[in-house]
């Protein structure tokens, strides 16, 4: 038995029951999921500054729900924010962001992925990020669709439409072996686009969150969890009280 | 359900049977699993030319799998010999290795990451394969135990003593922030170590095994197995048959 | 004249008075400084979770410092945190950090330069930051002190003492030809460690305040400042007050 | 005076009279020349299970040819396969193959080289190959002429003519200042290719054959030959006789 | 107060007064500006036979700079040449040239920059630069205009256009975030570019110039110059006078 | 046959009798050879003043050896000065140098070469060198003797014994599987350091002399030779003539 959490690190919770309802349906029989999302702050995060902003309340989040006894935790969105500073913060639960778990199950997959992005402004902070994860050389290229993440849904035929062509695009002239939906609200679609473009295409709520049921069982079954060794080492709970930041 | 198929792709059923064992107790329940090896051949695969040998049995075995109904196969040795040769080969059944299986948990679980081998041999060849898999720069070093395979278990206290050293100077010295155990032989072992040295130990069997059923459920659930798009893209049937290869 | 704030982004102002004196030292004639420090909050940043939590503020005080007429701010601690947000968010306001603009200045004078950094758990991060800046082949390697943050001016001999060592060992047997003190604190001691080791001795406080005036007079003769297209785009105003965010 | 073994390692003797032809006209005065196939096997090596099955025989050829005194043996296919296997396998013969040989000769031609091949699928193993022989960052560009081996002396007007579409988009675009035919197959054509793009056009039959020349005086005359430690370390004959695989 | 030199490393004072107007009206009020060009020599240095004839010579100039009290010097030409070797030479004046410090400032500025070079043919010994700076993973592209550097100025508007162009493909297509003028003669086109493409547009004569400026406070002030250990060793006098090198 | 000029790049013809007896012991028969060394200028290289100082007499020499019908060049010296420029100087006569034709070769022999340097000094330059050739990536480590040009052949056994030392530690600790001897004046050592070390021993005049011979045949009788398209172009002769550079 295992219980986990996803976060949606925005201000609404306009998401949180779809995936909610789609999280159930791809659980394992002995998963337990809760999906929040923050009281307030930006509907979106495609700036650096909104994820600054929620930051804190998301590892506030996290911190609790170590407390209330789950596994593991998701950070429901594609820039992986604050994944390095929860992993400090955590004793030994679990946390797993999209980019992350994505580009690990790629490179399993296939020689080269690519990345459809919503904007151009995304792919600065994510090749970083791929880059930080060791995985540079696996990405063939970032695919730009050129619309908000509040647009995806607007008219689904369009965008998976769009999300055709650049899925192309990668496969055909960046030699992509595999395509990751590089935000979580391209939930929905990756089935259609998969049947179309005949490589994987790694959808960006499904990857993380099974992946984080898998090192949950690794956690619990062997002890294998995040390094608490240099970079994730906690800061002392007795300086934190002192400090009145616990 | 699923089948997975765990093979020791050398000469002699030596190990068979307690790597069976193993598994049995870290499967999840609706696995079942099946441990084989070849029929002859070299008993250690620490040089090239003894993969080399090997590879075409464990080709077929792995062919005859998928045929069998299997869901994964394991090739269990840690220089992955085959691994890519194999997600060209089947349809699409799962694939795994040691090296890339622990590389990407480990890639999760810390910074960077060593990797304590028996002989300084094995180190070029396993370089190789995490520049290949995209994870060249999460490793720390390689430490090498220079030890033969068949010594690992003569005289289990001093392989610990051994291993924990190296351990020790991974950690200590090179800022590793994980340790993989880089032989499937060095099995029964991770444990003692971790404990001594207080960062996730990953172990060379359970590991791949684990990531197997990991990644079997993906296949299972989401169509999301080795793309068979370019560098993983079958010869076509027909052409075997006609060469007798089939 | 241009104006420029160096922000100490902790909850003390203990070092406020001290660096204030040593930038009035050896600022530029028609430069005004102001130090500032955090209301409240951890008292040093050596986790990644007190940087997380003082982001927030941290940027307020940068996007008031914009308001206010400022010229360029510089982040007063060497993991350089929430420099690309600042980015961001500022409109064309030259933003700085220690670890950049060390970087830079180090990498233009010799071909390694070593770190000498607090303690290890420092080391990913900032190895991490220095891959993003494009500089990470400029490494020649971290040392660390082994010391806390408010330890370095308890006993200044011991800790001149120290970094020595590391200097010197970072000199001789890693062949670094520059000598950056990775932390803002150890602040007054480049001098003597420079005359010691008779390479360049980069200090971080020095360092990106004078980074910063230089690029406050390329952005006001030339208006190059940090490019908003891509990584650095802000998000729009309207979205930020609907939001209540601004 | 030395002997050099050209291996065909594909079951059909189709191209070993030509290329034995072939050879005869640019090999030295002092040279030997012996071309071979397999008895039997796949008749062309696109996919990495066909390399798989050649291997072993490819490596019986490879120690009987130095025990019957050759000085060198080449492996005749672009994939190199076997190539580190063989070294391995060897006391001191060398070995050497297409893809490494055209990749040190054109690194010293100019700054980036591009190679012309049949099909897409190759790209992703011979990418790892360059990266293995360290050459990764003297790669232009791969060109893929989406045609069968066999194809390739079909109609050899159409195939000179592709390929001088692609080595000119190489040179044009990619800035390749030399061109490799990266397959074995596309013999007879480098010298109408390179009159028509006027950079140097590497003929992946002759370039691995003199360079098989070149090594081997190395050897004979300096004892410069692939090193037996570590990476190439052979395995000990004892063991071999005693398992058989002598 | 300091004392720059700018040498155009060029047998023609055709550019001298130009650029010494230009020089004058951006540099700080306390410097003193000497430009200075060769007796003899090419007209341009487009290729590196050119450069190689000119560097004996630029070197003198600037040696018998630093005995005439300059604190610092340029070397004019995008090429960099002879920059490592005057700092070997010179004992702590600084020595700057235009791609190492528009490359610094340029990272500062943005995520990658594009070069606009005059030809293709610049491009090989202008990437390698970049990545002796360290810089090579900043670079998002070299982008020619196909045009001599003395026809620069012939058609300002038609080269203007030109450049726009290669500006827009950087940004638009290669995601540059800053361009780089990658050649000191398109001076005069930075601000109609810059206000045109909406990213900072670097001159390859200000910007170096001014982080001369720059790096001569850091020398006077704090005494960090080029280092002197390993790669900028100054050869002993003693030798150079015995072997009239002096 | 082939005519081939060494090149000692420095003011004294102190080596140039014993390199023209030792070339003349390993030519093969159809190979002339002339050594020649400048008429003044510094006695060793070991600083880049002195190399920049004589690379112009060098091109001289080299373009005359071309219209003296020479086939090929070697510039002796590890630092490999002027080895581009010269590319670009000649029309299709062949240039070597030291530090590229070891490189290639050791790559070839081994997974990693490590460099047994005189100086530290010499690092920095001879590290930028092979990343320029593509070869960084097989750089093992520099081992410095510590000891000048001059001083390698005042107490041989001293020198060897030192070598060994060096030869020794990067075999063992840094794993290297070929040494390079990295200043051709360590001449005559190679075979008494590769009986010890058991691992080839690259001679820094044996390797780019043969490397030449080789590159002389394929330019011969393939056409091969540097590509003069970008990196290598050629100044028009026109301009030349009119610069008075001719």
């Amino acid at each position: 038995m295992s219980k986990i959490l996803w976060i949606n690190p925005i201000g609404t919770d306009a998401f949180d029951k779809v995936i909610k309802d789609g999280l159930m349906q791809i659980k394992q029989d002995g998963t337990e999921v809760e999906v929040v999302s923050l009281k307030k702050g930006p509907k979106h995060l495609e700036y650096r500054y909104y994820e600054a902003l929620v930051i804190p309340e998301l590892l506030q989040i996290i911190r609790q729900a170590e407390k209330d006894g789950y596994d593991g935790a998701v950070i429901g969105c594609f820039y992986d924010l604050g994944l390095h500073d929860a992993r400090e913060i955590v004793e030994n639960m679990v946390v797993t962001a999209p980019a992350e778990a994505c580009g690990h199950i790629a490179a399993t997959m296939g020689y080269k992925f690519s990345v459809v992005v919503t904007e151009d402004l995304c792919i600065p902070q994510m090749a970083d990020n791929f880059t930080s994860y060791g995985l540079k050389d696996k990405v063939a290229s970032f695919k730009s669709l050129k619309m908000g993440v509040h647009d995806l849904h607007k008219d689904e035929r369009l965008t998976i439409q769009k999300i055709k062509e650049k899925a192309k695009e990668a496969v055909e002239n960046d030699l992509a072996e595999v395509v990751i939906l590089g935000c979580t609200i391209q939930f929905g679609f990756y089935k259609e686009i998969q049947d179309f473009i005949k490589v994987p295409v790694i959808d960006a709520i499904i990857a993380p969150f099974k992946y984080t049921e898998f090192l949950v069982e690794l956690k619990n079954r062997f002890g294998w969890t995040h390094s608490k060794k240099y970079g994730f080492q906690s800061p002392p709970i007795s300086e934190m009280i002192e400090w009145g930041l616990d």
